[in-house]
């Protein structure tokens, strides 16, 4: 997902200043048979708990989003990556609901992964650090979750990797979610996706910065990393949306240079979003995350994919979401999982909403993704009883 | 264009072994008002000029191409890149027609590129070689076919960049040209390619072997080329056909390593491809052909496409081709020029070919590809009152 910029009025009411907090937890085993010892999940939450622990709504966050999807930090301009769909009267309505969004372990944003000091060593872990996966990702918020007394989540929701969580929680606790709210997502990546992924790990990695992980304290690999986000920001895009956006206007001047420098606006755009990533991401952290996102496979194990919701209950309701013009996650990718949801009987709406914003549609201000997301959790509430604080 | 393995028995008859041939003529001013000097320009020709010189049909090639279009070098396994389509009996039929083909200017196989030796240095290049343009292109073929005493073409064709050459010639030397085979190629870049483009170069220019493009006498930027390459491959695909070639299989083995080795074949195929374009191809030529690609606006000064063709004569031909699945020059950009052809009056077929090959499916084994470009060519030698040799 991008960085943007929004327009303030269109960001409507905000749920104000903000706070993140963090839990440590003594240790996780993960998929690879690794344990993180000890595990800490940094985490934010909007809206009040009411007294039941009945109205959570766990988001989930893609490659290079974090714990802070709402709000303000205290100083700061820039709010939260989700502050288009949560807060008052949003989508995620923070009058009705209490949401929470974690940082993935993995990450670098307050949860443990590469960058963590490593209390063993009291150095950071760098690639000693153990790969993990979505459903480590999710084992670990399951931690959280117990941990804040809910025994039942209102809704799980994300996009794009957001997604992909959302629907490892529906398979791996189905006694825990009432309904799972999946964005532009997949129930795992095409060799298409794998390999602008493994584009962008191959140039952090030649980068000489990079040092096989060891640089916390020297230059890390910044031009690395910042080819790897230009790649990804590309693929959130669509052609529709360059054209409309860049056209091929070129930067304050008619006529090209002749030269090896910048000549279009698309270029400099590009350049500007891949240095302005460096600032606050962790290379380490993009090559784990990205191989979390290769392996994650939700009929991993189980052969067709119909059969991964079978321990699903009857009563969790699904909304699968895909935007026409998202040609990195595809709608037919969202289209498996419905069908793979209706062989099994299961309550589940699919939109495959129209739009010329590409894969970062599902962050951008869309008056009908709000209205739909408000309903569903509505009637999700209505059928569970929901009483409010 | 990517680098194919083709099976011999579908490859069909070869021209046999073939020549690099040069010549170098003392100047040529290029589009940004810089001369080079001299300039030379490397080619090679299948099949046998007839008497009146009537019979020639100029090949252009695509970023990654050279002169080297079909045939085999003495003691080498690889054809030339359009193999497939260059030969007895094939599409562009070396019994009927003499193919000439001539590696661009900027390139590095031959012709005057960044690697090549300035005289007044006795050193390479580099990046004081001048910024050269597709119109330049054209411009030193026109000195190779005035060479080889040619005053028209039968036809002028080429895939990618070659079918903008191919539309260039067109424009530029309308009198020389009997008929213009443009295939999976555009009018102009979109923001889209120029952005893909863009972060190719960001990663050579990057990696520290570069060093300002002065890197001939030292360690070549290798990890930065095999990233643009990487880049380009994937573009160069489509969903589909990776999904046939490789799925999400993994390596050797049936679960993941839980490390940052590579996982999938996918991944390793693509490292490969990066890996084998370092040892034939040239880093600055890289930053120099895909800037003319960017460059690139067959309307430039003439405000809209349809301007641009007014000085075609009524009868040329033109045959314009595009991949269903070729999502870089995706169909509806060689759309554009047939409606700027047809609102010009002039003689267009427009073919949309059904493939899952992506852009590089113009590369490939296409029965219809050959008849439709094999007709073709006999229908314009028939009007041009073609004699065989």
């Amino acid at each position: 997902m991008s960085d943007y910029i929004h327009d303030q009025q269109a960001l409507g009411v905000s749920v104000g200043e903000v706070e993140l907090q963090s839990v440590t937890f003594p240790s996780l085993t993960l998929d690879s048979g690794r344990a993180l010892e000890p595990v800490t999940i940094a985490y934010e939450m909007y809206g009040t708990l009411n007294e039941e622990r009945t109205n959570a709504v766990l988001v989930l966050h893609a490659l290079s989003g974090d714990a802070h999807a709402a709000g303000y930090y205290p100083g700061e301009a820039k709010p939260g990556w989700w502050e288009t769909m949560i807060g008052p009267g949003k989508g995620f309505d923070t009058d009705k609901y209490c949401v929470i969004c974690s940082n993935v372990i993995g990450g670098c944003k307050g949860s443990s992964g590469p960058s963590s000091v490593n209390p063993e060593t009291g150095k950071e872990y760098g690639v000693t650090f153990p790969m993990v996966t979505v459903g480590d990702m999710v084992r670990a918020q399951k931690l959280l979750i117990d941990h804040l007394g809910i025994s039942k989540l209102l809704a799980v929701t994300g996009g794009s990797m957001g997604g992909m969580q959302a629907l490892e929680w529906a398979v791996a606790y189905p006694e825990m979610v009432s309904s799972c709210i999946s964005i532009a997502s997949t129930r795992r990546h095409s060799p298409m996706q794998i390999a602008f992924d493994e584009v962008g790990r191959e140039a952090i990695m030649a980068d000489p910065n990079w040092n096989g992980g060891d640089y916390y304290q020297g230059e890390p690999p910044d031009n690395g990393l910042a080819v790897a986000r230009m790649i990804g920001h590309i693929t959130y895009l669509s052609d529709e949306s360059m054209h409309e956006k860049f056209g091929r206007r070129m930067r304050e001047k008619k006529a090209p240079d002749y030269d090896l420098s910048l000549d279009f606006e698309v270029e400099s755009y590009l350049r500007y979003q891949g240095e302005v990533f460096t600032r606050r991401f962790d290379a380490n952290t993009y090559l784990y995350i990205t191989k979390a996102l290769d392996y994650f496979d939700l009929a991993a194990g189980r052969g067709v994919l119909v059969e991964a919701f079978r321990e699903v209950p009857d009563d969790m309701r699904f909304l699968i979401i895909a935007f026409s013009s998202d040609w990195l996650y595809p709608p037919y990718q969202s289209k498996e999982i419905v069908h793979a949801l209706k062989g099994n009987g299961l309550d589940c709406s699919y939109l495959e909403m129209r739009s010329s914003h590409g894969h970062d549609a599902f962050l951008l201000e869309n008056k009908d993704l709000t209205r739909v997301v408000w309903h569903f959790l509505e009637t999700t509430g209505r059928q569970q009883g929901l009483r409010l604080a």
